[in-house]
């Protein structure tokens, strides 16, 4: 048989009166080759999606679209996060009140970039107007890879400190996973450790710690009145900071969840099966509206500046979902800006609250 | 506006010449409420599945099926797994002559469960075949946890020992996860710590070691020639043991995943989508004819052991593929017994060599 199966790379065997066609891999490997263990295919691979908009059909879909006159409800990201805030600030000062202690956060900012240096003094601002301690530490891009684990050491043997991030980009010549991995777990707020991310995704087990994003989007499902358990949901990306913890909290929530990525085909068609859609891709009106089921959820993760010269800042920024042909399909929908937005940072917030309250016992 | 909010739970906006539902949550949980961040729900949840199959349209299945005579190929475990094991013996003779070096395997078998006993024999049989060097260390069920740490520890700082397994499952009433955890990363060769499952997941990282059993499925896919990348796949079950690390890997090769569980609604729609199926789920004939898209490949990897007096052992394993029905619809699929059972032991040799060779720069 074996000899049969190295000519043909198929046998034909008789079992009593059934015939099987057998695979066998024998032809290709060679049974005496060096074995070769499957590699992981990377996912560092440019992910186009330019190809996925599909003119003629939106065009048919615009035209049976044009009778609707219902528009989605707003998700309203910002009076959300401001009620978690308000909610956080109570909780701070109460602890404060009743055991004396104070959550404290640490920030890492490396180099000069202005969107970082804008990134950090916005969670530093947040931080004050809760009432939980911050503290900055900045580094000139030119500086060493030990002053870094440097600083990071400092911050994790400090008590007071119960959440750390590293403002990320980092500078490119250096290796941000090393640097990372010098985040202790039990104080990596951001919850980007592999470990984080592997407790969030198995059965019987808690991360303590969950991204800050993701957890956003779920608590606008949440806060929203959107059920999740036995849902279709479809999370339109698979970034390590957005999409892969989103799918993987959706289906801790027991929803039926399908990631599509670059090289899905047909996502218009499979996304329209979600009850749910998380669009977080970061390609400006990537899902148009017959991407949507009538009566679909739409959380758009995407913000993406593009010039407006009638706005004061010159900019104005466009999330991955067609906003004007969303509203018209979806039930209830996010705005970019003003929806996942402002939420990250309330949970950053909140994670460096739920920290502390673990480090103290506090409930 | 809030004081609307607070009495409707829902308020109208009103935006230039827009009009807006917008939800709110406050209604629901007072701005003054004490904070509570969205609990991740348990998957400890009992999964029933059986109400998941349509006798009805399985009856309609049949007919239309009536006029069927191609079997599908059969993706033969036994044979590829075998294939593998004289691939990992001429490596390890390889390695033995070239640099003195042997792989090493150690097993902790706690308890006396006959079925345990049972798969640790045939591990070290099969260690034994290839030449791989094995331990087993047998404790008693009421033995303390401090002796199985015990154990570990001897094993982890065995510089000859390069993959420990615990044999699961342990007796209930020790800590599977505190003991588990007590593996050392480099040589959890069964891959279940949650950062192995966190670098399997997430890009651009790299697990040290892949779960046996889906490490085994994707082989019989890549070694059967099976295209993955873009293809849709439909993974039935989600245990940390096999459905999860299977959905991961799968979209690690760029499938487009969809995992289906108990909660999921009408699962045989989106698994007929599939151009891939893996069932793992524990029950025998789950997943039916009308269950698959005409030419899919079925991965089987459930066994269900029922008594059956023809046999010499008194039982026969069935999988959650009703084989009868799939071997018509499908275009390739793996027996059970002989498709992935075989496939499990030669991943955990593979892993174990694997091990040896980063330990010992073997290439």
């Amino acid at each position: 048989m074996l000899a049969a199966v190295l000519r043909r790379g198929e046998v034909t065997l008789h079992i009593g009166a059934r015939s099987w066609r057998v695979f066998s891999s024998l032809a290709r490997s060679g049974s005496c080759r060096i074995l070769k263990s499957p590699t992981l295919v990377s996912l560092d691979l440019h992910e186009d999606w330019t190809h996925k908009v599909d003119e003629d059909r939106q065009k048919s879909f615009d035209i049976q679209n044009k009778s609707n006159q219902l528009d989605a409800a707003l998700i309203d990201g910002k009076a959300i996060a401001e009620e978690i805030r308000s909610e956080i600030a109570n909780e701070v000062s109460w602890m404060k009140s009743s055991i004396r202690k104070t959550p404290g956060l640490a920030v890492l900012l490396v180099g000069d970039r202005r969107d970082c240096q804008i990134y950090v003094h916005n969670k530093i601002l947040a931080c004050d107007e809760v009432g939980i301690r911050s503290e900055v530490s900045e580094l000139p891009e030119c500086c060493s890879e030990d002053e870094i684990l440097n600083a990071l050491t400092n911050f994790n043997e400090n008590p007071e400190i119960h959440g750390v991030l590293v403002q990320l980009p980092l500078p490119e010549r250096f290796d941000e996973e090393k640097i990372l991995s010098m985040l202790p777990l039990e104080k990596d707020v951001d919850g980007f450790h592999p470990s984080n991310m592997g407790n969030l995704a198995m059965e019987g087990r808690e991360p303590l710690f969950i991204p800050c994003t993701p957890k956003g989007c779920l608590e606008l499902l949440l806060r929203s009145g959107v059920e999740i358990m036995g849902k279709r949901a479809v999370v339109i990306g698979r970034s390590n900071i957005v999409g892969l913890p989103t799918s993987l909290l959706l289906q801790r929530y027991h929803a039926t969840v399908t990631v599509l990525h670059a090289f899905t085909k047909n996502p218009e068609r499979i996304s329209r099966e979600a009850d749910i859609v998380v669009a977080a891709v970061g390609m400006p009106n990537l899902v148009r509206g017959n991407w949507l089921k009538p009566g679909a959820v739409v959380i758009d993760v995407g913000t993406y500046p593009v010039e407006d010269p009638s706005s004061d800042s010159g900019y104005r920024l466009l999330g991955d979902v067609c906003y004007g042909e969303a509203v018209k399909v979806a039930s209830a929908i996010t705005p970019v800006p003003g929806g996942v937005g402002p939420m990250t940072v309330a949970m950053l917030l909140l994670n460096t609250l739920e920290s502390a309250k673990r480090v103290y016992g506090f409930c």
